[in-house]
């Protein structure tokens, strides 16, 4: 541990919910120096889909790199991309009737979202990209621009603009649908949001607190895109690659966005790699406008078609994350009536779900409370109000029933707590053992 | 080749200098699928200072995926990420007497600088950062911000701003130093140029035409930052980890920037990993004010310190870059001096060497010709004017001495051309063969 | 008019609209070089409130140009300058409670909202300025960038930021309160809205189509301000100076904006003049940090002082206003009712009213063919599509029946029209007129 | 003066210097409430070339006034615009052999300079603005973003962007040729600036310490914006109207620049007043885009022409400049190589001169010593330490050496006190009256 107190910079985030210094991983079990044994319902923030270290992409990962398959080579033609790119093409685009070109960017979800944004903005020779409430996008500048979160935005130090905030589905409340506000912003030529070159939306907010778009809200806001002739990107870093419970998280509401970017589980390994997917005609780039030197992280091309070979050939694997799914639902929506007084409530789509517990202390007690029981997950939302179960789509039945019983059981010593100790001294006690 | 043609986006670039379907690499080659064999004088753009797939890296990265060692975990602390950070500290920072600490950003050169960029102006508090012409430091918004070349930044479609450009060294003739044409706009109030944050620069300019600063200048630069309370960031992304024949490139002018990039070849096995290291005074990050999926790159912290291991316990594999850099100065020397007719010219420090052919199209007709007869080399500047040495810095004489060898036959044989064919029928063929 | 057609650029807007050579004013009339009178329902755009060359202020400048007062004199102070400061500070703000410092600005209201923004972003120390759907406050950089009309953003050249936008009153309906969703923003860490300097509003806006704001509106807008420390800036430059029927067009809604700007007919007179006012405690201006060579119009000063001494003294012309307002009401509600079939709308607070024609064709229709009919008034909203009414507050009961009739009789006529020629030949026929 | 300590804003700057109530101005003369007379070297900051209240302007806007000619017409055609248009035509634009149109914008030269840069991005497509050190050209956003002045950058409150700074004539030493870098910025595609719209320059920097550029210089930067295909604006508001001998300020130089923007004493009486000239074929502003309630400001149209027909009308005004000018020039070469002590230096052209005293707090002295013996004078420059001599140039031969005759003496009294006092003790006493 010295060596991190030492020199790493204190703008490490994680490793201070989980001080411990990890060393080991099998699908959905992290392992600590001293062999303890943590589920993992944070699983690489949407990472992990397929759990750590899957045997057989694993496999094949040893394969490739024992024959001395390229590592880095660039942007340059490799077997390795190419075999990746058929079996995309196969099993993941052409059944959807999805007509994309790829890009290789930089290997973070926030330089696919600047591709993805650049692009939009040379197609259409306008600036203006429209953002949502509660959006996160990345922060990197131009990524961060289109993130509504102000911690990381604060820490721009230099403005953040070519961006107009919309407010997100739900934000107005139930009964205002925000897309009409979006269709009046764009036919009033005085309404002071420049015409935009592109709406870009997550379906479901995974940082913002796991905030669900309806389909209905998704489909209009398709049509008012295509009304103003504005490109729709989704960005799927997090809720795509089946996290919902189908590859891409917006065929369920039938849309057919411009451009989507991918990142996270896309590499299957948890290796670095991202994509910008778009329709062929919006491929204006100019050959290396957009570059990285990592754009090639072959290692990942090789897992991700494993990934897509091994779960995505069929739909068995969406089923299954459905029926997970639907138990994750019934399980917090119990939880939920069973504790929180009234005030928490349940959220989410597929296997990407959680439990507003409105107070980020109340949900930090929990996840803490959690974790001294073996159980890695975390919070998100504006306050880190929500608890957010992220657990790898490949769980046992079994370990999933574990670890929501030990969120159940935290949360119900953390609102026991509550009621007859008001003080916060179990509050700071929690804070000395995690120091 | 069909499937790239088919779904990748035009954006690829590399991928049309080299067209062919890499497979496997060693060392300094690279073969293609027919098991051509290509000698590589590009190393993944300064990605592959110890050359492809290292045997001993190699090893030590296949028994920690057998062990089944941690692949992704966020930020969390990790044995391997320890042992690289002791390895670090003990083997480059402290005999180098640098007191910085380490922050991981995403695993890109331009995540790192916009960690950078964003560190000194919240630190500073000032938005400016002055950027120097040819500067390259990426293409995400906040680092495209500070790089120069208009392909890139023509691409941004928004404004890039909050950078003031300034003349790197030699820029405005051998007469003129240019840092006191910075001391003097920072020093007058109403010079327009605001109080910067920091200064970012290039020791070597790679994508700038390998653009060499002086000792003399980067320590001049360096008492213009003291001086007005400025911060110092080197971007050693391309030109640190041993390319210009010590570890850091701006060790022998004998200076301490505050804060260092480093990315390419400082994991090196080629996979996607960035740092900022910076003094610990200004280590004033919050916990995740800049974050990202993939700066827990394991694999990476693997290969990484294994390449500190063996090649940075002493001073030998300085010398052997010194050396073998001494050796392609010379003959680099010899070649220009025998054809160009006085035009061409030479630059470059350790093995970050190259010809400015001051044309363009004659540097592209080198490479390409070089590339029919079995070597990889690629094009920077401005113009794509200067022809780039850039070979794994491991590389055996022979080789070495083969791929200048071909270089040089190559300008041979496209200086005759020139001077016996001034039309173009040779650029049209070559263009045909390639596409 | 040949010279104007020679030399004079493009740009000219309202020359277009009225294409005669004008040549003397008085009170409500404009006279042409042939001497053809024509009732003036446009009055500078909000600037002549008291009328052209009001023949009280008229004697009083000629008596201070006689007598060589100074007429430019920088900021310095004058006694021009202190005299009008002390009617202001005695007629004005005293009465109504409002203890404001007053800045002189550049003699533009563009130039006021500049100075207002400034301030509130050095005070605040934030960036962000809360501005409207459909508000205009000039065409500087900085006031652009809180205009709404794309027309005007749009002739920017170069990217308007540091403004947030927001939904004006009734924007999304008579059932939304817009400032609800302000107060979500502010209060939602991760909205994406970052924490603004200030709030700038106009109640009644003008340029925007005459969308008056009730004043519960605007108290809720003054607590959402208060609560969240942030500035409310009220840009009375064409609502205030009397127009709505109190000095300020605030004073009804019981608010006390931080900050105000004032301009057109502030002079009295129609010479260019403008001021900002605010709380002494945000007086945190260093000196000369916003300057301007004519922020000391002395000619104006003299008038302003008169403007003030003669109307303002009581409570009496704003009885005046409100029962004209009133007059005018009633006539444009019967109009509409009688007119328009059903399509047409009235609204407006004071003498500031309009008629909404939803189609901006036909409002251009009616205009010119009033002009036909010797009334000069003019259109605004996104589409040119409201018909505004804006006479001299001092019209005389008589002419301001005239100019209404003159305009019921062009509708009649439009409309008429409209039933039985749906051709656009009228509409040609009348540009030929025109050009 | 109790009121204007009361209410009036703390941004107020000259009245600081000169903390009296002016009552009455005539030709060279000011006069306080007490009838105090003050020599004025200030003349409006270069707004009063004829002085104060020129009799024959005043007879014709007296008579205009008493005929109620239009005051104010927002941009409608009137006699008084259009006579004005005939008079500068006929007498300024045909007799110099230049094409140009007219535009009236807001009568700010701030507002003239939006207008400016606004129309060089539109009809170029380009946003970059190239820019000099030193440079002033207003405090509204766009044209802030061009000035130079730290004091008054810092308090934009937000990003300045859109402009890229060159080193003025002269700044990097008398050896280099600058504009010979700004040919090689643009000459390179990497050079990080992006190619400009236009750039924009003053012939001499009147705010920036009257820095002269030569006309060998002015040549240059036209032939490399020729070159380049980038607009040259001159901003001719301090300069011109015959301040350094010619009407514009760039006649010597044979350059006819692109774009010329004009304000101060283009009115003649101190009226507020400007415009934007520029070539016919680069007039593509759509109606209305750049607009402003007070851009016909009639009185001032009245003023302006006369003062052309007055003054302009043959060289000879022209010539008095020159000799004056040459007077001014001898006088000051004799002030500073009397005292000074070799430190002090001159500078300017025609009647637009200064002392460079180094150090601005002496300067200060100087010019409060001046005050107290009757002479109002200011300084400029970075550092405020340039006394800048800015008289009328109808100023009487006797008054001008009187004026001259008090800042020597001046120099020479605080130039001994500074030899035998170096304690600061006279510098309070001083502001301890001022005050």
């Amino acid at each position: 541990m010295k060596i991190f107190e030492e020199i790493e910079s204190e703008v490490q985030s994680y490793a201070r919910s989980f001080p411990r210094v990890f060393n080991r991983a099998k699908g959905e079990f992290l392992y600590d120096e001293d062999g303890t044994e943590y589920l993992d319902f944070l699983a690489g923030a949407g990472t992990l889909n397929y759990g750590h270290n899957h045997p057989i992409f694993k496999k094949l990962l040893q394969d490739y790199i024992e024959s001395d398959g390229i590592t880095h080579g660039l942007d340059l033609h490799t077997k390795a991309k190419g075999e990746f790119l058929e079996a995309f093409n196969e099993k993941i685009l052409k059944p959807r009737d999805l007509d994309y070109v790829m890009q290789f960017t930089g290997p973070t979800g926030t330089n696919a979202v600047e591709a993805a944004l650049k692009l939009a903005r040379n197609v259409t020779g306008r600036e203006n990209i429209i953002t949502f409430t509660n959006g996160f996008h990345g922060v990197s500048l131009g990524a961060l621009a289109a993130t509504g979160n102000s911690h990381h935005r604060g820490a721009a130090g230099t403005s953040l603009h070519g961006t107009s905030r919309m407010p997100f589905d739900g934000y107005l409340g139930d009964d205002v649908d925000t897309t009409a506000y979006l269709d009046k912003v764009l036919s009033d030529s005085s309404s002071g949001i420049d015409k935009p070159a592109a709406v870009i939306v997550e379906t479901v907010q995974g940082e913002g607190g796991i905030n669900v778009a309806s389909f209905e809200w998704l489909r209009n806001l398709d049509v008012v895109c295509k009304k103003h002739n504005v490109l729709l990107i989704v960005d799927d870093i997090q809720a795509g690659c089946g996290r919902t419970g189908t590859y891409f998280s917006f065929e369920e509401a039938g849309i057919k966005p411009d451009i989507v970017t991918l990142s996270k589980s896309l590499g299957g390994y948890g290796l670095p790699f991202a994509v910008v997917l778009f329709r062929p005609e919006i491929d204006q780039w100019k050959p290396g406008e957009h570059n990285g030197t990592f754009r090639g992280n072959n290692f990942a091309f090789v897992t991700a078609k494993a990934a897509i070979d091994y779960f995505w050939a069929d739909d068995e694997f969406s089923k299954e994350i459905k029926r997970k799914g639907d138990y994750v639902a019934d399980r917090l929506d119990a939880i939920v009536e069973k504790y929180g007084e009234g005030n928490f409530t349940t959220r989410g789509r597929g296997m990407f779900r959680g439990i507003n517990c409105v107070n980020g202390d109340l949900a930090a007690k929990i996840t803490r409370k959690a974790f001294q029981n073996g159980l890695i997950i975390e919070t998100s939302g504006a306050d880190d109000q929500v608890v957010k179960f992220l657990c790898p789509l490949i769980i046992s039945d079994e370990n999933l029933k574990k670890g929501i019983d030990i969120v159940e059981q935290a949360i119900r010593e953390v609102c026991a707590k509550e009621d007859s100790m008001p003080e916060e001294s179990d509050y700071f006690d929690d804070v000395r053992v995690a120091s």
